[in-house]
């Protein structure tokens, strides 16, 4: 049977491709997304790819696709750092969350090297700007296999 | 004249019933809901029970309800340690406000013993699950009573 | 058969109704005591209402009333913020402890926003002054009914 | 050529004038609003004026600002001390951001006196009350001007 | 009309003489009341010593003599450092209390310099060892004078 | 009536124009006292402007000021965040105090972020370089004309 | 000549064998007692052995036999982390004192890795059950037998 | 021409399998081996796998094949948290360094959150247990064909 | 032989009896000084006094009156709190010196909560007002006959 | 059957007798080798006696004698207040870790008060010379009985 | 060409030879300022050698030096770890400027172990004494020798 | 008689040279060695240079070059700011230590501002390049003719 994924990205991802190249990259969210396809149409993963840049909208999305998904990568951007309501949102649903930075947070500010994500996903990627949606999903379908 | 009160609730609590129910319990918001219509018209007062996961919504509602209502029962759940938003708008209106938490926050993370909030309520019930909104009733009409 | 409780009230509550009216409210520890009897009395609940200045005679009276009560109501004022030996007590027990405050601690200085008692009590009423108890005696009765 | 500016407002501003005017002053947002139109206009300079209590709205509002005006004035108000959503949205757009407060943050509560807003905003002003904006439409005026 | 103090003094000090020398001086505590007595003789002050252990017979004596007495020396010991039920009695009662230490407590270990009582005394005196009484005799007297 | 205004300077700024220009800008301090003597003109107010390295003399003069001007526009270079003293001073007099910085001081080191100046200051502007002195003319005359 | 140690127990060590058993082990304290007194006897020691919950009755008995006895083993329970006074008591004395934790203190909750005991004990024994009591007991021989 | 990355694995790895399998799994550190050359092999990538207890010995073999070799997978368990000089032989090579780690380094101990390694390491992958490796081995060979 | 003293006091002293009344009382500088010269004088003790805003003038005076008089009583005021060179003077000189504060510095802000004189003085007398400079001329009278 | 234990020594630990006697005492490693073979012979215990000033031999030898051995007595020495690899490899064994320290660690310098082994040892003796090892022995003997 | 130095003493350097001289030696300032002419004349460099309390005169003397002088070694004294003014001379000059302490400040309080002036010297020569000041000159001379 | 030094160097040292040339200089250990050789040579001190990655190495020379030689220079490199270990080394023998490092530490990243190192040396020489340890070995000279 087909499985279904959910790509949940937070603020600012939209302005990927121009916004702070030196950190974030050239790549734009677009391409993003169809890297993301291409490497789940592999596994015949259907993916759900979505950005929003408020909080609480993360939160819907997090609740909405952890019942009706089989994982989700989550790069809920600025708000990793801040956001106990997306913590509680990922402890609360059943389906698996795979935490996703473009960039190398721990090379910068301090504010950024606390998640309050991580300690409720299954496991962090960061630093491989766009590669990292790419492993997060050969790690996402590698689980899938596994159960 | 019958009075009226809010009770706001945040994020995740749309979730009430399935999620971790070892810490939350097993009761639905919507059954807490019918609790505290019950429990409000033993007083002869009218309830406007919701619930939001966007933390400017809950703003939206504290201002809103704080000017149209007698009072207003707050839980406003991860956002209680995280946003100074819904702290101003607690100082900023009018009405009494009362924090309730289902679980014992003080039992939890570290990061969950700070509230924002609390300076500016009225008081604080919480550990007591869904009872804890009853209590919380009680409490507005004594001091409804008492003016 | 009878329930009974113990209301069991920490250092300078004696003073209540003289001491800081702005802060802890005119009512007296003599009227609050009846204001509990008179609610418990609506549950036949029988109430044992003590006061001391001394921490470890809070910590016998825990020890004491914890195998012969079904539950207890624990107003331990300053010793809320510095005795380990009270949390200890509490944690040992069988009955379940209600904390109660008079005044909003969170509104207060910094060094009385932490409680040794809060992590292993039932659950927390605090800012609604002698209020509290009251609504602390329906948090317990509505606990014995439901066990 | 006429230039234009955004003044983007943050949270619980909308209840200016009535909000705890001790500290905040009794103009209302309206007037605020007035008083930025009538400055701006004599720099020909347009004026987009909006207010919301939502975290991520502000966020959409300066990346949208942010490549159709010469340049912003924002007060995020309590979003200042906790948004880093906002921070890397002024991090991300070419137009230059003031930061604008109306009460003196650093003479208020603790937790206002860090702002993840001011270390990406050209320069701050604050506690001048509506006059900040005024001064602030000076600012961008010069900066405007020396371009 | 004869003013009358209380002389309070804590844990240990019923060791003074014996212990620890180099640090609390030679002198015994019943040298102290002496010294107390004769300098409080100048001024026709009677004077009520008296020393403890318990934290909680101190909180009783603050309570009693704050009330019999027109002005109360307190050297609560190791209890300044710790005791919030010491600060709440000082703070519950009428009459004024001057803070003595023996040692120079800014000297000492880390956890000595900080006083719950301190602030809610009139002032402190410290270092000048059994003197120390005396100059709070003297400034109590010139208190009482004053009024 | 003419009214006088105080411009205090206070260590380094004396260096402005070949001190660290990435920084500081290009501007000299003479050119700086030019700009703010033409502004004032505009509002018929003296100037009384003024540098030195010592903090002590930078306390004189503000006692000095606070007495003989209608109010001080205060850039205390480092002492800003080092000295009470001029703190103090600050809050001693009666002459409203703008504290101005050329640098945008919160995107630099950490112990540039607090300032011992801006709680008894009326308001701070910092980050317009030369040009932030010319907004706390307009500032400090718009309020003379508010009294 | 006959030695003599004490044993002093602190707050909440009556409770032992039914109070927590997972964290404090099966064993009473009078059993405790038993084996001490056993141990003690091959030594031909004699053993004063007390209990109490009141830290001011700790620094009495402190004080008393550390001039009667040769040696004291004090388990402070909870007020090893919190009082000073016992401190100031066993660095008051002369005689010995081992300190002695029925349960790995190290591997409990952050506020019990400190005592205010430690540095002033000859040496510490944590985390061996009852078994803690016989090997002070040891210890004790041992370092008598040295002198 | 084949490509050669090392994969260096730090104290107590070698214990894999046995040790405390609900944080580590059970695959043993052979079995990753294995894993690590399987997928190295659809890349015609050479490995060289080796496993120390000894700090300084990890040094030396970053140090080594940071010239010799492509690039480096590096899961340095506890130096991970404590080694400065991890941190420095990393930062001193040509070749880049992908940190992998088997449990969720973010959900355990808080001294487990912060690692020397991250912020000279191209990317983080943690959480995925031996599949960490594989996807290292993905990460790796995409950089390779980048270049 | 008549002995001396010398009485230092630091920044924003000679403000007194104006500046902030409600904390510093309304006894100025000169009526102090004439109080201290009539105790002083009880004593045949003569008197120095002095006052400056400059930091390294106390320190210039600290090291003549150190050498030239018997003791020195120092109200170092701000300076205090930030002042190690005035530390290192006190420490180096061989004349006594009492650390003397018109105001309660305990019940003030935290950042005066600390001394750098504190540790290297006598003793410390404070909260008393200009009172506190007579009850210092008793102590260090009484010194100077115990010697 | 014959039981065996560990004894391993940290860094250091063979300069004993010659390095700092004061802290450390007069007692070569050897005599304590010779106490403690003496002592396990009453228990008919081997013993297997090592030092290293190596860290990761000392996580090798745990891993080794922690399968080999039925007990293990571990002075880290200066491993214990900053290796996690220790505390990784006492974490991963089967036999039972006592800790040991010759000094009282605890009235030493502040970095010396915190153990990465106590919360995965069975207990900590500190602070009795090279006795602590001869009642380690007794504790292992103890819980070797008991199995 | 002749090359020329400035030697720069802060607070209570001028006390040399009787201040302290455990911790400050018994060599005067006359005489280290002998050794320093004595080895720069070795190297045909001048000396500017003076001495102040005030730290704004230093911040003179740095400013004037800085462009007069070919180098500065700074003994800024107790000024080292308060004065950010001083650290802003520094970095404001162009020459370079070598940091000297008599004393090993890292073995002394803890407020000594943090310098304002480090991080903008060239370097660091503590705890060798006078010497420390001819190491200087050595250092300073190959410095203008390598130019 | 010939006087014999060791000069001990840590982790990564041996990359001088290659590794980041701008923080460490383009000097490599071999041209230290040498260089140190040449100033010893001035003196008739022989001089045994080392390197190791391995702390525990560090500690054995420490040890043994502690005993055969007349001082030491010591980089301890990374090991500098984590290894309790060699501070106890460095406490434990006889001969004096010199702390030398190339770059300027205290304007590098917070965790290389303290040292374990610095409080047991003689003293600290950073931030000269390879020149550093040629004013170490004047240094050391100047101390063994002293001697």
């Amino acid at each position: 049977m087909t499985k279904k994924i959910a790509v949940l990205n937070g603020p600012n991802l939209n302005l990927l491709g121009s916004r702070e190249p030196d950190t974030y990259g050239s790549t734009t969210l677009d391409e993003i997304q169809q890297m993301v396809v291409d490497q789940s149409n592999k596994y015949q993963i259907d993916v759900d790819f979505r950005q929003t840049n408020i909080e609480g909208e993360l939160v819907d999305w997090i609740q909405e696709t952890g019942s009706s998904c089989d994982g989700i990568i989550l790069n809920a951007a600025a708000y990793t750092h801040t956001s106990i309501a997306i913590h509680d949102a990922v402890a609360a649903i059943g389906a698996p969350v795979i935490e996703v930075h473009l960039s190398n947070v721990f090379a910068r500010e301090e504010y950024r090297h606390h998640s309050y994500i991580s300690d409720v996903a299954v496991g962090v990627i960061c630093g491989f700007g766009a590669n990292g949606y790419v492993l997060a999903v050969d790690a996402i379908a590698s689980m899938l296999r596994a159960n």
